[in-house]
Protein backbone atom coordinates (compact mmCIF):
# COMPACT_ATOMS: atom_id res chain seq x y z
CA UNK A 1 0.00 0.00 0.00
CA UNK A 2 1.53 3.54 -0.63
CA UNK A 3 2.76 4.84 2.20
CA UNK A 4 0.83 8.20 2.11
CA UNK A 5 -2.58 5.92 2.11
CA UNK A 6 -1.21 3.71 4.29
CA UNK A 7 -1.00 7.21 6.55
CA UNK A 8 -4.35 8.32 6.10
CA UNK A 9 -6.01 5.25 6.47
CA UNK A 10 -4.22 4.66 9.66
CA UNK A 11 -4.48 8.34 11.30
CA UNK A 12 -8.54 8.02 10.48
CA UNK A 13 -8.38 4.82 12.40
CA UNK A 14 -7.53 6.15 15.73
CA UNK A 15 -11.02 8.12 15.96
CA UNK A 16 -13.35 5.97 17.50
CA UNK A 17 -15.72 3.93 15.73
CA UNK A 18 -14.07 4.00 12.55
CA UNK A 19 -12.36 0.79 11.65
CA UNK A 20 -9.75 0.23 8.98
CA UNK A 21 -12.39 -0.45 5.87
CA UNK A 22 -14.28 2.94 6.87
CA UNK A 23 -10.66 4.74 6.87
CA UNK A 24 -10.03 3.33 3.54
CA UNK A 25 -13.71 4.92 2.68
CA UNK A 26 -13.30 8.17 4.08
CA UNK A 27 -9.24 8.43 2.65
CA UNK A 28 -11.11 7.84 -0.81
CA UNK A 29 -13.38 10.70 -0.60
CA UNK A 30 -10.81 12.86 -0.05
CA UNK A 31 -9.43 12.38 -3.78
CA UNK A 32 -13.43 13.36 -4.72
CA UNK A 33 -12.76 16.60 -2.53
CA UNK A 34 -11.24 19.52 -4.01
CA UNK A 35 -7.20 20.11 -2.52
CA UNK A 36 -8.85 23.12 -1.16
CA UNK A 37 -11.22 21.93 0.91
CA UNK A 38 -9.21 19.55 2.57
CA UNK A 39 -6.95 22.02 3.20
CA UNK A 40 -9.84 23.46 5.31
CA UNK A 41 -10.80 20.40 6.95
CA UNK A 42 -6.87 19.67 7.58
CA UNK A 43 -6.42 23.04 9.49
CA UNK A 44 -9.78 22.54 10.93
CA UNK A 45 -8.64 19.76 13.36
CA UNK A 46 -5.48 20.61 13.88
CA UNK A 47 -7.15 24.50 14.99
CA UNK A 48 -9.70 23.20 17.40
CA UNK A 49 -6.75 20.84 19.07
CA UNK A 50 -4.37 23.95 19.49
CA UNK A 51 -6.61 26.94 20.03
CA UNK A 52 -9.83 25.67 21.54
CA UNK A 53 -10.02 26.70 25.19
CA UNK A 54 -12.34 25.96 28.19
CA UNK A 55 -14.58 28.97 29.60
CA UNK A 56 -12.98 30.28 32.84
CA UNK A 57 -16.67 30.43 34.23
CA UNK A 58 -18.74 27.88 32.77
CA UNK A 59 -16.22 25.17 31.50
CA UNK A 60 -17.91 25.11 28.21
CA UNK A 61 -15.39 24.81 24.89
CA UNK A 62 -14.96 28.35 24.14
CA UNK A 63 -13.00 30.22 21.47
CA UNK A 64 -11.84 32.54 24.41
CA UNK A 65 -11.61 32.88 27.90
CA UNK A 66 -15.14 33.29 28.57
CA UNK A 67 -17.51 31.71 26.09
CA UNK A 68 -20.78 32.54 23.98
CA UNK A 69 -23.03 32.14 26.52
CA UNK A 70 -21.28 33.53 29.89
CA UNK A 71 -20.27 36.65 27.88
CA UNK A 72 -24.06 37.07 26.59
CA UNK A 73 -25.56 39.76 28.58
CA UNK A 74 -29.45 39.16 27.53
CA UNK A 75 -29.03 35.49 29.60
CA UNK A 76 -30.03 34.89 32.72
CA UNK A 77 -26.98 34.64 34.65
CA UNK A 78 -28.89 33.71 37.89
CA UNK A 79 -29.80 30.41 36.66
CA UNK A 80 -27.10 27.31 36.33
CA UNK A 81 -28.21 24.32 34.23
CA UNK A 82 -25.26 21.87 35.37
CA UNK A 83 -24.52 19.35 32.91
CA UNK A 84 -21.81 16.86 32.43
CA UNK A 85 -20.28 17.77 28.91
CA UNK A 86 -19.94 19.90 26.66
CA UNK A 87 -22.63 17.81 23.97
CA UNK A 88 -25.36 18.07 26.69
CA UNK A 89 -25.49 22.39 26.28
CA UNK A 90 -25.50 21.67 22.44
CA UNK A 91 -28.19 19.94 23.17
CA UNK A 92 -30.16 22.09 25.36
CA UNK A 93 -29.48 25.37 23.48
CA UNK A 94 -31.15 23.32 20.56
CA UNK A 95 -34.39 23.30 22.43
CA UNK A 96 -34.10 27.18 22.48
CA UNK A 97 -35.99 27.20 25.39
CA UNK A 98 -33.45 27.65 28.33
CA UNK A 99 -32.00 31.41 28.65
CA UNK A 100 -29.87 30.53 31.86
CA UNK A 101 -26.15 29.65 31.40
CA UNK A 102 -24.39 26.25 32.41
CA UNK A 103 -21.46 24.81 34.08
CA UNK A 104 -19.97 22.17 32.61
CA UNK A 105 -18.64 19.52 35.43
CA UNK A 106 -16.73 17.43 32.50
CA UNK A 107 -17.85 13.70 33.93
CA UNK A 108 -19.67 12.33 36.31
CA UNK A 109 -18.26 10.72 39.99
CA UNK A 110 -17.37 7.27 39.06
CA UNK A 111 -15.31 5.12 41.74
CA UNK A 112 -14.80 2.53 38.95
CA UNK A 113 -13.03 4.51 36.50
CA UNK A 114 -10.94 6.48 39.67
CA UNK A 115 -12.96 9.51 38.59
CA UNK A 116 -13.40 11.96 41.89
CA UNK A 117 -15.58 14.84 43.03
CA UNK A 118 -12.22 16.90 42.62
CA UNK A 119 -11.95 15.48 38.48
CA UNK A 120 -14.56 17.61 38.22
CA UNK A 121 -14.88 21.04 37.98
CA UNK A 122 -17.34 21.07 40.98
CA UNK A 123 -15.32 23.67 42.78
CA UNK A 124 -15.90 26.33 39.30
CA UNK A 125 -19.37 26.02 40.36
CA UNK A 126 -19.61 26.34 43.91
CA UNK A 127 -16.92 29.49 43.04
CA UNK A 128 -19.92 31.24 41.21
CA UNK A 129 -22.47 30.38 43.49
CA UNK A 130 -19.82 32.33 46.29
CA UNK A 131 -20.03 34.86 44.08
CA UNK A 132 -23.35 35.67 45.03
CA UNK A 133 -24.84 36.15 41.57
CA UNK A 134 -26.54 32.52 41.42
CA UNK A 135 -30.39 32.62 42.54
CA UNK A 136 -30.85 28.69 41.26
CA UNK A 137 -28.77 25.43 39.99
CA UNK A 138 -30.58 23.22 37.91
CA UNK A 139 -29.24 19.85 38.02
CA UNK A 140 -29.49 17.97 34.05
CA UNK A 141 -27.27 15.34 34.42
CA UNK A 142 -27.96 11.56 33.50
CA UNK A 143 -30.05 9.12 35.81
CA UNK A 144 -27.34 6.75 35.84
CA UNK A 145 -25.91 5.63 39.53
CA UNK A 146 -23.29 7.77 38.46
CA UNK A 147 -24.87 10.83 37.92
CA UNK A 148 -27.62 10.05 41.06
CA UNK A 149 -24.18 9.79 42.82
CA UNK A 150 -22.92 13.50 41.06
CA UNK A 151 -26.39 15.11 41.91
CA UNK A 152 -27.08 14.27 45.30
CA UNK A 153 -22.60 14.95 45.90
CA UNK A 154 -23.37 18.38 44.46
CA UNK A 155 -26.64 19.44 46.20
CA UNK A 156 -25.24 18.46 49.64
CA UNK A 157 -22.53 20.86 49.06
CA UNK A 158 -24.38 23.39 47.27
CA UNK A 159 -26.58 23.64 50.79
CA UNK A 160 -23.79 24.56 52.62
CA UNK A 161 -24.88 28.16 50.97
CA UNK A 162 -27.92 27.92 52.20
CA UNK A 163 -29.74 30.51 49.94
CA UNK A 164 -29.53 28.62 46.29
CA UNK A 165 -32.72 27.58 44.73
CA UNK A 166 -31.59 23.98 43.51
CA UNK A 167 -34.15 22.15 41.19
CA UNK A 168 -33.41 18.91 39.26
CA UNK A 169 -35.08 18.51 35.44
CA UNK A 170 -38.05 16.81 34.96
CA UNK A 171 -38.09 12.94 34.65
CA UNK A 172 -40.83 11.00 33.07
CA UNK A 173 -41.73 9.89 29.57
CA UNK A 174 -40.76 11.62 26.79
CA UNK A 175 -42.67 13.26 24.17
CA UNK A 176 -43.36 10.39 21.18
CA UNK A 177 -42.30 7.46 23.58
CA UNK A 178 -44.82 4.38 24.02
CA UNK A 179 -45.60 3.53 27.80
CA UNK A 180 -45.10 -0.15 26.79
CA UNK A 181 -41.38 0.59 26.61
CA UNK A 182 -40.84 2.90 29.66
CA UNK A 183 -39.19 1.07 32.27
CA UNK A 184 -41.18 0.87 35.34
CA UNK A 185 -39.02 3.50 37.79
CA UNK A 186 -39.33 6.51 34.97
CA UNK A 187 -43.46 5.24 34.94
CA UNK A 188 -43.60 5.20 38.59
CA UNK A 189 -41.94 8.54 38.78
CA UNK A 190 -44.03 10.22 35.75
CA UNK A 191 -47.19 9.29 38.03
CA UNK A 192 -45.99 10.59 41.11
CA UNK A 193 -45.20 13.70 39.10
CA UNK A 194 -48.53 14.33 37.35
CA UNK A 195 -49.28 17.39 36.64
CA UNK A 196 -52.93 19.07 36.43
CA UNK A 197 -53.81 19.84 32.31
CA UNK B 1 -21.23 27.09 19.24
CA UNK B 2 -17.42 27.92 19.54
CA UNK B 3 -16.48 29.07 16.33
CA UNK B 4 -13.31 26.61 16.90
CA UNK B 5 -16.09 23.55 17.27
CA UNK B 6 -18.27 24.71 15.18
CA UNK B 7 -15.40 24.32 11.84
CA UNK B 8 -14.23 21.09 12.91
CA UNK B 9 -17.54 19.14 13.33
CA UNK B 10 -18.74 20.77 9.70
CA UNK B 11 -15.57 19.10 8.62
CA UNK B 12 -15.99 16.09 9.87
CA UNK B 13 -20.10 16.30 8.86
CA UNK B 14 -18.38 16.41 4.88
CA UNK B 15 -17.12 12.64 5.30
CA UNK B 16 -19.69 10.22 3.58
CA UNK B 17 -21.95 8.23 6.60
CA UNK B 18 -20.53 10.80 9.31
CA UNK B 19 -23.28 12.95 10.74
CA UNK B 20 -23.22 15.65 12.96
CA UNK B 21 -23.64 13.54 16.07
CA UNK B 22 -20.67 11.66 15.31
CA UNK B 23 -18.76 14.17 14.16
CA UNK B 24 -19.18 16.09 17.49
CA UNK B 25 -17.77 12.53 19.31
CA UNK B 26 -15.20 12.87 17.17
CA UNK B 27 -13.96 16.58 17.48
CA UNK B 28 -14.45 15.60 21.71
CA UNK B 29 -11.71 13.05 20.79
CA UNK B 30 -9.40 15.04 19.13
CA UNK B 31 -9.37 17.26 23.05
CA UNK B 32 -8.16 13.71 24.33
CA UNK B 33 -5.38 12.98 21.97
CA UNK B 34 -2.09 14.73 21.88
CA UNK B 35 -1.66 17.93 20.40
CA UNK B 36 1.19 16.25 18.12
CA UNK B 37 -0.96 12.84 17.14
CA UNK B 38 -3.52 15.52 16.08
CA UNK B 39 -0.67 17.16 14.34
CA UNK B 40 0.03 14.15 12.48
CA UNK B 41 -3.66 13.49 11.62
CA UNK B 42 -4.13 16.78 10.53
CA UNK B 43 -0.73 16.39 8.25
CA UNK B 44 -1.88 12.87 6.89
CA UNK B 45 -4.80 13.87 5.27
CA UNK B 46 -3.16 16.83 3.46
CA UNK B 47 -0.07 15.91 2.30
CA UNK B 48 -2.65 12.56 1.26
CA UNK B 49 -4.51 14.92 -1.18
CA UNK B 50 -1.60 17.04 -1.93
CA UNK B 51 1.08 14.12 -2.76
CA UNK B 52 -1.01 10.86 -3.79
CA UNK B 53 -0.21 10.22 -7.10
CA UNK B 54 -1.85 7.62 -9.54
CA UNK B 55 0.66 4.70 -11.00
CA UNK B 56 1.53 5.87 -14.54
CA UNK B 57 1.36 2.09 -15.51
CA UNK B 58 -1.17 0.55 -13.90
CA UNK B 59 -3.59 3.67 -12.27
CA UNK B 60 -3.66 2.44 -8.62
CA UNK B 61 -2.49 4.73 -5.64
CA UNK B 62 1.24 5.37 -5.59
CA UNK B 63 4.07 7.59 -3.50
CA UNK B 64 5.77 8.09 -7.02
CA UNK B 65 5.23 7.57 -10.67
CA UNK B 66 5.15 4.35 -10.59
CA UNK B 67 3.21 2.18 -7.49
CA UNK B 68 4.93 -0.31 -5.57
CA UNK B 69 3.66 -3.48 -6.97
CA UNK B 70 5.07 -1.84 -10.57
CA UNK B 71 8.36 -1.57 -9.07
CA UNK B 72 8.49 -4.75 -7.70
CA UNK B 73 10.81 -6.84 -9.70
CA UNK B 74 10.07 -9.74 -8.04
CA UNK B 75 6.39 -9.88 -9.06
CA UNK B 76 5.25 -11.48 -12.20
CA UNK B 77 4.27 -8.58 -14.92
CA UNK B 78 2.97 -10.90 -17.48
CA UNK B 79 0.10 -11.32 -15.23
CA UNK B 80 -2.69 -8.71 -14.48
CA UNK B 81 -5.28 -8.58 -12.59
CA UNK B 82 -7.60 -5.87 -13.76
CA UNK B 83 -10.16 -4.65 -11.02
CA UNK B 84 -12.41 -1.77 -10.49
CA UNK B 85 -10.47 -0.23 -7.26
CA UNK B 86 -7.46 0.55 -5.34
CA UNK B 87 -9.62 -0.82 -2.03
CA UNK B 88 -10.08 -4.40 -4.63
CA UNK B 89 -5.92 -4.42 -5.19
CA UNK B 90 -5.72 -4.24 -1.08
CA UNK B 91 -8.72 -6.79 -1.05
CA UNK B 92 -6.20 -9.32 -2.84
CA UNK B 93 -3.34 -8.28 -2.15
CA UNK B 94 -4.06 -9.42 1.92
CA UNK B 95 -4.60 -13.16 0.18
CA UNK B 96 -1.02 -13.20 0.22
CA UNK B 97 -2.06 -15.69 -2.92
CA UNK B 98 -1.50 -13.44 -5.94
CA UNK B 99 2.07 -12.44 -7.47
CA UNK B 100 0.85 -10.84 -10.71
CA UNK B 101 0.18 -7.14 -10.79
CA UNK B 102 -2.63 -5.31 -11.12
CA UNK B 103 -4.67 -2.73 -13.26
CA UNK B 104 -7.05 -0.70 -11.57
CA UNK B 105 -10.29 1.03 -13.91
CA UNK B 106 -11.26 3.29 -12.06
CA UNK B 107 -15.05 2.36 -11.60
CA UNK B 108 -16.87 0.61 -14.25
CA UNK B 109 -18.63 1.91 -17.48
CA UNK B 110 -22.41 2.65 -16.00
CA UNK B 111 -24.43 4.46 -18.90
CA UNK B 112 -26.85 5.62 -15.69
CA UNK B 113 -24.24 7.51 -14.24
CA UNK B 114 -23.05 9.05 -17.81
CA UNK B 115 -19.67 6.53 -17.12
CA UNK B 116 -18.43 5.38 -20.73
CA UNK B 117 -15.06 3.46 -21.38
CA UNK B 118 -13.14 6.79 -22.10
CA UNK B 119 -13.52 7.46 -18.29
CA UNK B 120 -12.04 4.47 -17.39
CA UNK B 121 -8.63 3.78 -17.41
CA UNK B 122 -9.21 0.92 -20.70
CA UNK B 123 -6.49 2.61 -22.64
CA UNK B 124 -3.60 2.05 -20.39
CA UNK B 125 -4.53 -1.23 -20.32
CA UNK B 126 -4.62 -1.88 -23.90
CA UNK B 127 -1.02 0.16 -23.94
CA UNK B 128 0.46 -2.34 -21.77
CA UNK B 129 -1.00 -5.08 -23.67
CA UNK B 130 0.40 -3.43 -26.71
CA UNK B 131 4.21 -3.38 -25.29
CA UNK B 132 3.85 -7.07 -25.51
CA UNK B 133 4.50 -8.51 -21.60
CA UNK B 134 1.49 -9.41 -21.23
CA UNK B 135 0.40 -12.76 -20.83
CA UNK B 136 -2.29 -12.90 -19.19
CA UNK B 137 -5.47 -10.84 -18.76
CA UNK B 138 -7.46 -11.84 -15.12
CA UNK B 139 -11.12 -9.61 -15.26
CA UNK B 140 -11.79 -9.31 -11.33
CA UNK B 141 -14.74 -6.71 -11.19
CA UNK B 142 -18.06 -7.06 -9.94
CA UNK B 143 -21.13 -9.33 -11.33
CA UNK B 144 -23.41 -6.38 -11.71
CA UNK B 145 -25.01 -5.73 -14.74
CA UNK B 146 -22.11 -2.69 -15.15
CA UNK B 147 -19.35 -5.10 -14.25
CA UNK B 148 -20.35 -7.80 -16.71
CA UNK B 149 -20.64 -5.07 -19.63
CA UNK B 150 -17.70 -3.69 -18.44
CA UNK B 151 -15.55 -7.40 -18.65
CA UNK B 152 -17.34 -7.73 -21.88
CA UNK B 153 -16.29 -4.59 -23.74
CA UNK B 154 -12.85 -4.83 -21.81
CA UNK B 155 -12.51 -9.03 -23.21
CA UNK B 156 -13.56 -7.56 -26.97
CA UNK B 157 -11.39 -4.71 -26.86
CA UNK B 158 -8.33 -7.34 -25.69
CA UNK B 159 -9.23 -10.32 -28.65
CA UNK B 160 -8.24 -7.36 -31.09
CA UNK B 161 -4.71 -8.29 -30.01
CA UNK B 162 -4.78 -11.73 -30.28
CA UNK B 163 -2.32 -13.87 -28.45
CA UNK B 164 -3.42 -12.85 -24.80
CA UNK B 165 -4.83 -15.17 -22.30
CA UNK B 166 -8.06 -13.86 -21.23
CA UNK B 167 -9.91 -15.16 -17.68
CA UNK B 168 -11.95 -14.36 -14.95
CA UNK B 169 -11.95 -15.12 -11.43
CA UNK B 170 -13.79 -17.95 -10.61
CA UNK B 171 -17.67 -17.54 -9.03
CA UNK B 172 -18.71 -19.84 -6.81
CA UNK B 173 -20.20 -20.58 -3.13
CA UNK B 174 -17.55 -18.34 -0.86
CA UNK B 175 -16.10 -20.16 2.55
CA UNK B 176 -18.29 -20.35 5.28
CA UNK B 177 -21.44 -19.24 2.78
CA UNK B 178 -24.47 -21.49 2.93
CA UNK B 179 -26.06 -22.77 -0.01
CA UNK B 180 -29.70 -21.73 1.58
CA UNK B 181 -28.65 -18.05 1.10
CA UNK B 182 -26.65 -18.41 -2.02
CA UNK B 183 -29.06 -17.28 -5.14
CA UNK B 184 -30.04 -19.24 -8.03
CA UNK B 185 -27.58 -17.61 -10.33
CA UNK B 186 -24.52 -18.21 -8.07
CA UNK B 187 -25.53 -22.28 -7.20
CA UNK B 188 -26.21 -22.94 -11.38
CA UNK B 189 -22.50 -21.53 -12.00
CA UNK B 190 -21.09 -23.10 -9.63
CA UNK B 191 -22.28 -26.60 -10.32
CA UNK B 192 -21.42 -26.19 -14.07
CA UNK B 193 -18.15 -25.16 -12.27
CA UNK B 194 -17.84 -28.52 -10.55
CA UNK B 195 -14.11 -29.66 -9.60
CA UNK B 196 -12.92 -32.70 -8.55
CA UNK B 197 -11.69 -33.58 -5.15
Amino acid sequence: MAKLLDDVVGEFSRLPGIGRRTALRLAMHLLRMEEHDVELMSRAILRFRTDIRYCSCCNNLSDSDKCEICSDPTRDHSLVCVVEQVKDVLSIEQTRQYNGVYHVLGGVISPMQGIGPSDLKIDLLLDRIARGEVQEVVLALSTTVEGETTSFYIARRIHEYGNVKLTSIARGIGFGDELDYADELTIAHALHNRRPL
